[in-house]
């Protein structure tokens, strides 16, 4: 690929995570095009369904995760620290947009069924390889689960109203920090 | 007005109340008649139009908060206790479904404008009210505001998806206690 269409594909791909992170999976290609800065051919061109788009986005998302992960277990800061980098690097990825609009789409926008069960599987996998740590540490206490962590931490992250945003910019940032408080080991 | 018009007239706003805190605001006047068990005539007869009884909706509701309050300011228990059934009927009351989708309703079919903001004003009034007496007790941490309390509280209710409920049937309870732990003093 040439550099000018490799630098397309990644803006493309940067204005998808974006887009669907604000909105959900239900946003338009041309949405993501124009918020890229390129034709909807273009787009097209590099993604010829709604399904490539986002099999790609779900790959990048998995990728993301995994390194979140991987920076946990190997990392060589304090333990609470990192445990706190993980929680706000996930809660940013914003996986609540995702799930939320999920019911609908139509089956054949959506990346293959067996490949988003492996990918919610694998999910799941890491947050529980992260969280039994925390457990076993007592940084956090010992019903936080893997997916009790995610799903709360999902809904935590969930905007309430667009007014929120204007009257107290701070408050999804707040409200993080209280759940993982509220998380936290007596 | 006779005993069995006032039972339907409480049904239909039982109905109405339990409809719109599962659905929001949007629910048809047909479905409430059903869940209450009247025909559409006999609702039309109690409130002939959609205002009219959200409009009694609202003003439930504001009594609810207001009793909550009442009980939280002249109880007789410790005060942490009062905080927490405070909290839990706030969160019981179910905000988050009407303002989540007061938004997509017409003008016309809400409490008058002038009757919204009076009475969210007055919720604000009332979560203040108890949230400075808890902050001055030093129960929760001195950034937890009325206001913050509330979307806070509304964010964390709010149904993240239906299969939730299914996987993990007390994951809301378990979030709300998260949140509560996460307000604490420290």
């Amino acid at each position: 690929m040439r550099a000018d269409a490799r630098a397309n594909r990644e803006d493309l791909l940067q204005a998808a995570r974006d887009l669907t992170g604000e909105k959900g999976l239900d946003v338009s290609l041309r949405a993501i095009a124009q918020r890229a800065g390129v034709g909807v051919a273009t787009l097209y061109r590099h993604f010829p369904t709604c399904r490539d788009l986002l099999t790609e986005l779900l790959q990048g998302l998995l990728a993301d995760l995994r390194a979140a992960a991987e920076r946990f277990h190997s990392g060589e800061e304090d333990l609470s620290a990192r445990w706190r980098d993980f929680a706000v690097h996930v809660a940013a990825v914003n996986l609540t947009a995702v799930a939320v609009t999920r019911q609908s789409m139509k089956e054949r926008d959506l990346p293959h069924r067996e490949l988003m069960e492996a990918a919610e599987g694998e999910i799941l996998e890491l947050m529980e390889s992260v969280a039994s740590v925390v457990r076993a540490a007592r940084i956090v206490r010992a019903d936080v689960t893997g997916e009790r962590f995610l799903l709360g931490l999902m809904t935590v992250m969930r905007p309430l109203l667009p007014e929120v945003e204007q009257v107290l910019p701070d408050q999804r940032a707040w409200l993080l920090d209280a759940y993982l408080r509220g998380l936290a080991a007596g």
